[in-house]
């Protein structure tokens, strides 16, 4: 899922997302809670409406941003309080008022409120987390079920997995969501700064209690490896800022790995980003060309490479279910990995191959 | 013509002028001189090339940004010694090394390096400004003679007027310029300060004398009011930062005036910036919608509002075009003052409508 945090997928229009068959993308209730406000959401229509958009959404809970973005959160069994980043006014979720919030905006799937620990995190406090989350998951199901949806389509809600990276509490977790009946499940608080393969065991662990009939979501996630390592365990569906976000820092994915355009050597480099890419960017200007327009500062600089890139990660995506359905996903995965550089972060212009061991390195995609 | 500077049409990628039916835009000789620089241009195979662009292109030949640019410029005879506004480096124009800039850009068309005085200026002053200026102006034909084109399209070379608001000196350039022959004639040196009848006194002194069989081009202007009023004169090419610049400050022109978006007024106003309008903002997305868009600084409200904008002005400028063909110039003229208010700056929620006097008042619209 492209990141639509408030509304926009930054830098690149709704046509051009439909063009490159982005059949949904992420938005985010805490920011279009602040932003421009349910009552502006609701008077428009829902958040489809007031954007422009015909194919899905999903709207991420808010619960990751109340954590990492407000000030003077306090948390109680009710729900959590907290002060907008952007003028300081208090404010409260609860799981119900975040249901209640899915209702007005309309996303096609919401996603319970749920707490959102940091990295690392205190065995106790990581089990006392994981219960309450639970017991909110219990109250938005509860909320969902006497709520209805208001812009005549269907609305899902989704459970959160926690537990930080002990496996017996995300045992308990996903046990408790799995009773709880959910539309579908994603795996939360992880890519919050733990080992990488403590984010692969969590997804196995968690993945073996979750049902293979409903999907599954894993939250923040992340570079092209991380994406071919957790789809090979089991996961469905991804959101992360690594495309628009490098694409506006002027950083391109590639089929041969990843260019950073502001670099001397594409000075005079007069061949797309990608050769084989049928983007916009791609059949229409070179790596030259962009490369002057990050120099100059350009707008259209941002553009070309963001679009580029969730070019590449829809592709990417693409080619990995082809791949699934036609059972040579693992085969098709070791040639993406010798292509791409492990993390998809080699750069085409290095000559050696970038080190494979990520132990310890913190994954650079997280939720916006 | 939109103003394409550094080869980019800020915020508004190729094929979305196109889709405008936008057949030329204005690019900067000074700016690309500097960057990407003319190596790469040649080696790119030419502006057009470069910026994947097939419709026409005018390159103002850089003497406005060398003297409203560039630091500690020294003026001689020979040409103009300034310094680089990105890197302090050197650099030297004359009218000869401007005429094979644009050979190597490879423009449609190109403009003669000029002296563009600031407003006021001494009579003294600009009598020896606008001699010397005809003397690059001879110059300059002289190498372009001399010169070919090099990729396979015709080039052409425009004139510039220049004279302050001394009309006698307006005359003695233009007689002058028309005694060279060029392929078209600029009226340079206005819209830097002078007031707005003085612009307009000068326009109908230059256009008395310029062929009427050549294009004329009002440089650096400006609003919907002086456009028609302009065009009235007998002026044919624009070039202006409005629809641009104001597209990225949140300001839209329309039919019936100006919105500043950013307002609160627009909060829940779910109609487009213009109903009239065709263009890929008014169809599909709503003022309140683009409100938020700048509210939450998200890249999409540049892109919007400049598109919109420059649809205006094409609109603008496409049914003048109609109205002259008809012969109903005046007429349309006067309905599109009532409608828009004069300079097309009322705003649209002003009930009372704007004055109409802009005598001493500077024009907001100059070459960037």
């Amino acid at each position: 899922m492209p990141i639509g945090t408030q509304g926009s997928v930054k830098a690149v229009e709704q046509r051009e997302l439909e063009g490159i068959d982005a059949r949904i993308i992420l938005a985010n209730t805490y920011h279009l809670y602040l932003r421009p406000g349910l009552e502006v959401l609701e008077k428009a229509g829902g958040l489809h409406r007031f954007m422009g958009w015909r194919n899905a959404i999903l709207a991420d809970s808010g619960g990751y941003q109340v954590f990492s973005l407000s000030d003077l959160r306090s948390i109680t069994e009710d729900g959590v309080t907290f002060h907008s980043h952007i003028d300081g006014s208090k404010h409260q979720f609860t799981p119900e008022s975040v249901v209640n919030a899915g209702r007005i905006m309309g996303p096609d799937i919401m996603m319970v409120l749920d707490e959102c620990l940091d990295y690392p995190a205190d065995r106790e406090r990581a089990l006392f987390s994981v219960d309450m989350t639970s017991r909110w998951a219990e109250r938005s199901r509860e909320e969902f079920a006497k709520t209805a949806a208001r812009y005549g389509h269907e609305q899902y809600l989704f459970g959160i997995v926690q537990g930080s990276v002990y496996g017996d509490l995300r045992e308990r977790s996903a046990e408790r969501l799995v009773e709880l009946d959910f539309d579908g499940y994603a795996i939360g608080g992880l890519s919050v700064g733990e080992p990488l393969e403590e984010m692969y065991r969590m997804t196995d662990v968690v993945n073996a209690i979750l049902p293979e009939g409903k999907p599954r979501y894993l939250m923040g996630v992340g570079t092209p490896e991380n994406l071919l390592e957790s789809v090979e365990r089991g996961v469905d569906l991804f959101d992360c800022v690594l495309p628009t976000r490098n694409g506006r820092n002027g950083q391109a994915f590639s089929r041969n790995g990843r260019l950073t355009l502001r670099n001397a050597v594409y000075k005079t480099d007069f061949t797309p980003i990608d050769p084989e890419c049928s983007c916009y960017a791609c059949r229409n200007f070179t790596r030259a060309y962009i490369r002057h327009l990050i120099q100059a500062k350009e707008v259209l600089a941002l553009q070309l490479v963001s679009l580029h890139n969730l070019t590449f990660y829809l592709w990417l995506m693409e080619e990995t279910r082809k791949a699934i359905r036609e059972g040579t996903f693992a085969a098709w995965k070791s040639e993406t990995f010798a292509r791409l550089g492990r993390r998809g972060n080699r750069d085409v212009n290095d000559s050696a191959t970038a080190p494979t061991s990520t132990t310890g390195r913190r994954t650079t995609c997280t939720v916006q």
